[in-house]
């Protein structure tokens, strides 16, 4: 059974989170990805915790599956081994702050010229391009200035950024679109180009909604707790023992709704006759539902609900998340074996194939635990010029 | 100036979020997209704020580039017009709830069976297989039981959905990879396969760091407002008049951040001495630089801080998205005239290609704009016939 990306192979030059999730997903895939990473220190995400055995899990989830090959690319001798691998590669990623791979010698410009059919793609905070683009960036700072926290809290109060690293990952993602798009014209027209990934861009193109209605109608979305700004009911409420969601996206579903909580006036008042008057007084809405949700548990309420087809559940923590039955039959945590961190759970691939199934074994890497290979099989080098070279301090 | 995916036809038969936002990045990338939405209502997110003209902005800005065919699935000869239309396609997209697409003679090995070389992608709340496959879900919902919105909120306080629909967006981008990648292979080989996406699966693919260190330490991961778990300083502070975020991402950088601040003593304090004790000792931290940076503009620090570069910035409101420099030189807000609700803007793609730039200019399509050229040009139908199947109410 062959992968999807049989044959694609990946010159990785990212760090911490964006850049390696990218290429781990093209990884999952079965590109041949060979990350490369400073002698010495590598990533500075094997710096980040939490840790297992000594080995950090941050680093190992999202580069699993990858070859290490250390190489100082502020070397001249390491931009010449870099340049080389460019060569035999169909894909470069990097995440350094615009302008670093000029100084390593490494700019688009450089690599084209001599690899003209590598898809190059950069993901950086703000872009190659604009007044910010020197700025260094992180996750948080991104959702602060790409407006996803202002709209992320309760009303009212302090906005607080999303739990996960989302302006890392939505980066991730949509970089690895652009690579796939990019691959399959550069496989058409034999030519490669340059993909220009800002994860403020990103986060602009998620607002989707909270744009619009700020295009539409000028006025500044606000965070809303759990609610929905457009949908109603759409939200969290607390049941006996706990959190409970409702999202009755439609008249059909807000009916089901109120008949399975035995709140059929609900159904022919008129402040509550469609999705826009639901939410023009949710306010009002709110507290009638909240008073009859409170008197059963999660679990009574989600099997009636559930069962008349209104879409609720229970609001789960990560615990809650990692031992749940659907989580399991869809084989969502994978473990795989570390020689060092020993067997490590972590998320599987979300991309299920009927005919391709995505298969996770190999490990996130050892620091350089490829580079003689990689140096010896895709440049050549004989075993003299590895042993200089490392002595020298360039791999 | 050729698309990247010029060439490539996607029957699309998505509503509402995730599917159409998944269609609408291929549409971006030079894909022809045609839409089947349901005779007379099409697709429920006409339906939902906020309007423009009376036209969804919530729609228009999600299916931009798209053409509308009505088609009544229902129907065994809108089902038989449907699997004609797949015949000349590359992908299928949809999003119903599973089983569906059995219910209409168009399940997967049906069209399979007729169309062996096509892409056939499901997107769903819970996926195809599984305990769950057949429950309804929305957005908030999943965001709920795939343990984001746990993470993310206050300490101690009541968890929040994040402001933009990121379940759904999530399982969108992650399902274009996977039709892309799939694609690929299907160019290959010849085989088409389906892709089943599970948009809760898709969320426990971004919980990473989070699901990581559950797995290690068994600890449950809490909301923490807008800390990092692992990383500090790397939060919003208050500066005299707004917020301000400090991404310290490494000791190099907190080095600089104490320097800036005139904290030259933290810089020597074991207790911050790096970055696991930084986070360690988070609440000893935070009062002290909450006092330095109380007492400047946000402008005035992140002049200062951007300065000597560490990471840091304003958080914006989504006004202030709109408006910024960095967002206009990217121009990262694209507007298209729409035939009745005029002109719109809307976020443009994130995908910055050097050689052939995406350039949306194409509004999202009135209900059934496309149905007699897509019938007559794709499946040779002619007048009288297109008039008869509208007649009967089966388009």
């Amino acid at each position: 059974m062959d992968s999807l990306l049989a044959g694609v192979r990946i010159l990785d030059l990212t760090r911490v989170l964006a850049g390696p999730y990218a290429s781990m997903v093209l990884a999952d895939l079965g590109a041949e990805v060979i990350k490369v990473e400073l002698p010495g220190s590598g990533d500075e995400s094997r710096g980040y915790g939490p840790f297992q055995n000594g080995e950090s899990a941050y680093f190992t989830s999202v580069n699993r599956g990858k070859k290490s090959v250390t190489i100082d690319l502020r070397q001249e001798r390491g931009r010449d081994l870099a340049l080389g691998l460019a060569e035999t590669c169909d894909v470069l990623v990097e995440n350094f702050r615009p302008g670093s791979m000029d100084r390593f010698g490494l700019g688009y410009e450089t690599v084209h010229a001599k690899c003209p059919q590598l898809v190059y793609a950069s993901i950086s905070g703000f872009g190659q391009t604009g007044p910010y683009a020197q700025r260094p960036a992180y996750d948080v700072l991104i959702q602060a200035m790409g407006g996803l926290a202002s709209i992320t809290g309760e009303p009212n109060s302090s906005p607080v950024r999303v739990g996960s690293s989302i302006a890392d990952l939505s980066a991730a993602l949509f970089g690895a679109v652009g690579i796939l798009a990019a691959l399959q014209r550069a496989s058409r027209t034999g030519e490669g180009q340059q993909i220009d990934i800002s994860m403020l861009d990103c986060q602009v193109a998620l607002l989707e909604n909270a744009l619009a209605r700020y295009a539409v109608s000028g006025e500044v979305p606000q965070p809303l707790g759990s609610r929905h700004p457009a949908i109603t009911p759409f939200q969290f409420f607390v049941a006996s023992d706990g959190h409970i969601v409702l999202a009755a996206g439609n008249d059909g579903l807000w009916r089901k709704l109120c008949t399975a909580l035995g709140l059929l006036d609900l159904i022919e008042d008129p402040r509550f006759a469609d999705n826009a008057l639901r939410t023009e007084n949710h306010a009002e809405l709110e507290p009638l539902l909240a008073e009859v949700l409170a008197g059963k548990t999660v679990a009574e309420w989600c099997e009636m609900l559930v069962q008349v087809g209104v879409p609720s559940g229970p609001l789960y923590d990560v615990g809650q998340v990692f031992n749940d039955q659907q989580i399991a039959a869809r084989e969502m945590i994978v473990e795989i074996d570390h020689p060092i961190a020993g067997r490590q759970a972590m998320p599987n691939s979300p991309l299920k194939f009927s005919q391709t199934p995505i298969q996770l074994q190999t490990p996130a890497p050892l620091l350089g635990q490829h580079t003689e290979e990689v140096l010896r099989d895709m440049l050549d080098l004989g075993a003299d010029e590895i042993t200089e070279l490392r002595a020298d301090g360039v791999i």
